[in-house]
């Protein structure tokens, strides 16, 4: 922690300010400039108290931090990437994947076309959602129970692995007996209690970032995650909200070559959600793989215009055979091959 | 739903989307334009299903919800502003209240102290945090159920009604015993399985704004409490994240007024979330009340310099006594009165 | 500048950074922590290169300015309160100015109309726009010329001094021959060549916040006026860009908050442009005067709907006398009171 | 534009808004619906004046245009893409540009040195700063017009065009003498005086999008350039303002994507802005030409450490090369190929 001082404190209240460190059991150190006194904190801010409550001291101008936050997640723990294993597929690595489905499981029918047309494009998992976060109340909800078991049957059609979301820690349980990923969405990204039971299921977890979600916080929370034990974090990407509407959220690839440099987690990116419009995604998927993503979340739906939940952003099976068919050179391009190639 | 046609979509197109709109429900009402045609399409958007996914229809060029998807929370619902009773407070009313204390709960000294001082400057309800939904796995967690301990001893002391958060559904029964009020924090404003849980405890509901929430995201996040049969739901704005970092969030007070315009429930301001820093409390506050606020909550610690938590933002208790002391004029320039006068 | 290593960086590498520093004429102060070593700066930031570039050493995780960038606009160069004096008007001091008047001026009968009743609703000064930057080529330009006669004349008749903009280095002399405040736009608020070019006609200002503009560069902005000489500096809070859409912008009163406790300089707010709409304008103008802004800009029309720019945010003449009416209770609770009183 | 009435509109009322759009010569239409009247109004938005005013009668609960504003840079109006040459390159094509040089050009060496090392990489046109906008009086300033000969002896040196940025319509008949091509930076992408200026002096115009400037205001400041006469427009993206801060502002690729399908002119996009950090300008300029983006703009400085403005995001030669080496398979995959190879 830097601790930098009002121009003109006097000596008493910059020993104040030594003694609040030392409390703390940081070693202080005292640098006497020009106009203002700087007191560098040296000590390990994660497992000392932080000292940023100091600000509230008359004396004090700023108060930062100087390491991060985060430890198991970082590059300094672990230089090498991390591989996740997906029912025998290995995440991570130099195999790009792209995890296809539609946005709600709306039939079994609906589920097994769905994931035979996506596996025969290429796609390696298989995603659909069952229970579904939503604005209003109003809104589809998700078929629940019934749907995990269409998503099962699915899996026994076309040997796809599941991606599911898990929205309370109630369900945890539930919910892992059917998927091989347990999905947290973006509304639940700093959902501590929902964290940890995911972690403790042992399963492999795709962690969607929030919607306003920083860079730290996303990694903050897989740390959480980590911290309880299960270290197959899958890191998404799903757009951020910002001024901007011509898209829905406005996708950030910088964000993911900020997350490849800091972790040695796997980073996804949907653009199904960052657009929110279907016209949107082949252009910024192809981008996707270009900044160095490891794998997609696509969503496609056999038919969008009559979908029951974000028919607007859902691909047409013949679309989604585009999109695979557009990403495979930029995939080539990045020295890469499609996990389902 | 208006729906926008392409220029130079053809008769057989214009019937596609008619066709669709009539499969849903919907009265199609085409109005023919020199350059496009718009389908206006009649019907109640909140009942039947939404049109919105005929976007992906390649003639359809925007489609425009013409109804606010929110309706029991709403001033066309009910014009009169809802009273809710927490304890024999009535709060919604001409009463202004002012719910204080500290982030988190630290000891029983720590929050009888506290309550004893905010209840004296004129405080009518004691907060206090028990579980706290923190960023950093390593930074302080709150101390759990003995903190809710300490909130009951503090009540019994001072006599103020207890708002606590809550963060887990499996904690909802455990909270409800020791609290008045139960808060949903800003990291859970869509946490839908929370929002139904608390619903169902019968217990008034204080309901922050999430950090990147639209007001109409909030006001539909109140629709859930509400639809679940628990309409005694307090809205709380506490700062929105933005580009500006002078503060940690930036307050959005008008917020509260199209919240005051639209709904007939309370809303409250959280100054301290909002500013982030103790020194801009007293403004915000002024400019809360003035923007026409119900309530205020905010931070109150013995010692913000040593809090475990947030202290940077935390009054102390002569700083809150300076506090009330200067919205008393902006409140009787309401035409109003402080609730615990 | 406080420069933190990366962890491990060699000795050698500590003196590369060391020397680099003593280049650049700062004092390096060299602290070593356990697993980081700092080098302090010391030396006047203002007078001396910016070291922000050593970023890129591969050694350097981070290089964190200490101080702030401006100078003459802050407190600690001035303590005291700027008061400014606009054709025998006092600006900052005990005294709340309104200014008011048409988004446009759109014809001399409209002018002198509105600024005959906003005279006899107690504003002080007269605003409306002669050259008007819209976003699009397509809309209403402003009347230019003619439009600064009709201002002139309204002026005639009522003695309010009038507030207009000025768009381009080259009207800057003819615009203040007319005006008695230069207004600097939010789309202008880092046009640097105008500013400059209005800091030379030593006319007071009246600098309006960009639309996505920090507080620093507000200040920043300010501070390019101090120094070509003109410290007579009104700065305007007109909401900020931001994610929420049920205004058009954000009113940022934190802002003007953190403003008030940074500078000299007085502070007003506009809330017409901040809101977008006409309703929102009367309790955000009461948030603004008890948040503790000096002045509000507020736009009039006498037939709103027909206003050839932005009518959605124009008052009739009658709601702004309800304006001003609901205004003086909490100007009163202020302390202060209408300089039109 | 599509006017939706309140719930419970009275007949009167309905007709006084058909009056109104009557007087302003569009057609109304009346849809009534079983809660709410809709008056759809037909006519050319362009030409006639904008009914958004209405908003403000008591009975009104919105107004949406329907049609862009936009018109002659849309596909609409010239379904092909726009070819613009630039002293004999053609920039809109299969060819991908790299324009590249230092953010300041600090004096002729340093210019000189930097055209060749990109030029030697693959770059087709210079870039360097003469009069810089900064957002401190105490940052430099740029070199004025002895940087704009000094671009000169680089184009003389090495044939690569100049582009460099114009501040103020006064200096755009100066600055055009050495520039190829004008640049309108991020500050002023709505300063409409100079727009009209640029416009004026035939040259093609780089015209950044403004920091947080929407892709509507965007192509709306491309349609101010386009109605003033010059078509030769390069649209660059260079990143907006966000919440986020892992990079200085935040890379909006979508925002590419939506460029190239609304208008037929050329789109760059210039990474350093977007990341403000040397190590994410490859992996986001690979982003760039996989999302389809017609060309990148890239700081390059011989002594990054050194720069007399913007270091940190600026490339060594060796690391512009690396950059260009990274790009090509990308551009192969894009089927398209380097200008300068």
């Amino acid at each position: 922690m830097i601790i930098v001082l009002k121009i003109g404190s006097q000596e008493d209240e910059i020993q104040q300010v030594v003694a609040a460190v030392k409390k703390f059991q940081y070693e202080p150190k005292l640098i006497r400039g020009v106009e203002r006194t700087i007191v560098a904190c040296v000590g390990d801010e994660r497992n000392h108290h932080t000292l940023e409550s100091l600000i509230v001291l008359p004396q004090v101008e700023s108060v930062t931090p100087v390491q991060k936050k985060y430890k198991l997640v970082s590059r300094e723990y672990q230089a090498h990437d991390t591989l996740i294993d997906v029912a025998g597929l290995q995440i991570g690595g130099k195999a790009f994947h792209v995890v296809a489905g539609p946005c709600s499981v709306e039939s079994a029918e609906q589920a097994k076309e769905t994931a035979q047309a996506v596996k025969s494009a290429g796609a390696t998992l298989f995603r659909g959602g069952a229970f579904k976060p939503r604005t209003s109340p109003y809104d589809f909800q998700g078929l629940g129970v019934p749907a995990l078991e269409m998503l099962r049957e699915a899996r026994e059609k076309t040997g796809l692995p599941i991606v599911t979301e898990v929205m309370s820690p109630q369900d945890v349980e539930l919910v892992a007996r059917y998927a091989d990923v347990l999905q947290i969405g973006a509304r639940n990204a700093q959902n501590v209690p929902l964290l940890a039971a995911v972690a403790a299921s042992g399963k492999p977890i795709l962690l969607k970032r929030g919607v306003s979600g920083l860079v730290d916080e996303w990694l903050l929370a897989a740390e959480y995650i980590c911290v309880h034990g299960n270290s197959k974090v899958i890191l998404c990407e799903r757009g951020i909200r910002t001024f901007e509407h011509a898209c829905r959220n406005t996708l950030d690839l910088s964000a993911v070559a900020v997350a490849k440099k800091e972790t040695h987690l796997p980073v996804f990116v949907d653009p199904s959600h960052a657009a929110g419009r279907a016209d949107m995604i082949i252009p910024l998927a192809r981008a996707a793989v270009a900044v160095g993503a490891d794998g997609l979340l696509v969503e496609v739906h056999p038919d969008p215009a009559m979908a029951l939940s974000d028919g607007g952003q859902q691909l047409k099976p013949a679309q989604f055979q585009q999109l695979m068919d557009e990403l495979q050179p930029i995939v080539a391009a990045m020295g890469r091959q499609f996990a389902g190639a």
